[in-house]
């Protein structure tokens, strides 16, 4: 036993989605697509019961899932400059940072695909996601084909390079919107995913993604008004699925006036980090 | 159209496999596992003619298939501190990187898993390698369970971070070893999968890539002579299929007193470089 281990997650934003349930967690999940971000979550997994965000006490049922799964209690910190709630994965993160990390320190010989299987079922259960986690196990910009964790999902990407920024207006429940009529962002899910599978770049992403958006009547007046504007520069924006949160490719915020984060696509999935004296 | 396009393919040391032919080359291919390499492969392509491996003019059928699925001609520039013919995927590794700067650089608009598939065909019809491909794409430590490009190949990954030493002594012909009876090899590539999967960590990986280079019968005496004086001070050290290479975990070669050189595992596929104004 290594006592304590590490992992790094990217951040996740879903530009469109469909949702797909089943009775069986690691059957469940969505069809999609999104980016993977370089701004990302590192989770430090070491014998202990508490769950640390940022320094703060916190409760997170995906992560508590995840070490209930390994037959674990751990102290899990986590550290992360993405926000919370909006659109970013962070749920998602957190359970795969805690499966990861937790395997490595407490010796659990699970492998890669075993741990995001353990990390989505959590996730999904918990009803905070449906697709980040498999997304944020393969990094890049991921195409979720069919739903599900290993071996029933299946994923292609969109090859590209490039950075994105974003700019949070609030929080916004994911568990409100999964638990609301899905049909018409399943409709709209399916068309998007159509569009992009027919042709993968990201011109086509953020076309198939605003679609989406107003399809599935998800804009707030805020998002309205400043994917127009980012759109008129002209520059390419979306929303953050679930969040109150645009995304635009390359300076396109910045370029329409906006004070927004910028951070480069993630080439990494989620990876076992060094072993640190960090003490934190 | 971007004129030039850049991509990253990371080296890939195979441990073990087991050859599975197929009439179809996406669905040719081979179970294993192995580690890929922060040392990789850069690949620049622009309009021209001419593959240039470190400044020097070559010839690689699996990029010429690449090209030719492709429906290009252009100018292909490689350069790797990787050595050619030990083991290291080089030849996998051209054929996916111009796949990927390629479709940038020409607009032809694929995905990650077409490109891939591409680049296994081309590598698996050249006979230069079974595998590599899918594992580059991918990165990390990757397990190949069932053979051939997306969508029929399937891998799983050893969750681990570390670093390795390598000692090339000679170059060794893939391709001839792939040409004679592949028995020996597949009945002990399927036991060292088996192995792997019940307990995917990086001491069963070396363990059974031990067993394999034996029960293959694919070691020479200068392979055999540098494993036992890594594995006796102790330390885990294997024979690079197919190379007469030599891989060790950590320091270990340096320990056992070889002059090696080190890297880390990749924790990334292959992926799309930044562009660049550089004109090498």
């Amino acid at each position: 036993m290594t006592e304590s281990a590490r992992a790094f997650v990217p951040g996740h934003i879903t530009g469109f989605f469909s949702t797909h349930p089943d009775d069986d967690p690691t059957k469940a999940g969505s069809r999609g697509a999104g980016i993977t971000l370089a701004d990302g979550v590192t989770v430090h997994v070491e014998p202990g019961e508490e769950i640390l965000l940022n320094g703060d006490h916190t409760e997170v049922e995906a992560v508590d899932r995840v070490l209930a799964a390994l037959r674990l209690d751990a102290h899990v910190r986590v550290t992360t400059e993405l926000p919370v709630a909006a659109g970013f994965g962070v749920s998602g993160a957190m359970a795969l940072g805690t499966a990861i990390a937790a395997n490595d320190a407490f010796d659990r010989g699970l492998s890669e695909n075993e741990l995001t299987t353990i990390a989505h079922g959590a996730d999904v259960q918990a009803g905070t996601g449906l697709g980040d986690v498999v997304a944020q196990a393969r990094g890049g910009l991921p195409i979720r084909l069919e739903p599900g964790a290993p071996p029933h999902g299946t994923l292609d990407g969109i090859p590209a390079d490039g950075q994105l920024e974003y700019l949070v207006f609030s929080e916004m429940s994911t568990e409100a919107v999964l638990a609301g009529n899905t049909d018409t962002i399943t409709t709209a899910g399916d068309r998007a995913l159509s569009s992009l599978v027919a042709d993968p770049t990201v011109e086509t992403f953020m076309e198939a993604s605003r679609r989406f958006a107003r399809e599935a009547d998800l804009l707030t007046s805020d998002l309205r008004d400043t994917i127009r504007d980012v759109t008129q520069e002209p520059g390419e924006a979306s929303m953050a699925m679930l969040g109150e949160t645009v995304f635009a490719i390359g300076t396109a915020l910045s370029d329409a006036g906006y004070d927004a984060r910028r951070c480069d696509f993630c080439h990494t999935g989620s990876y076992l980090l060094p072993p640190t004296t960090d003490t934190q």
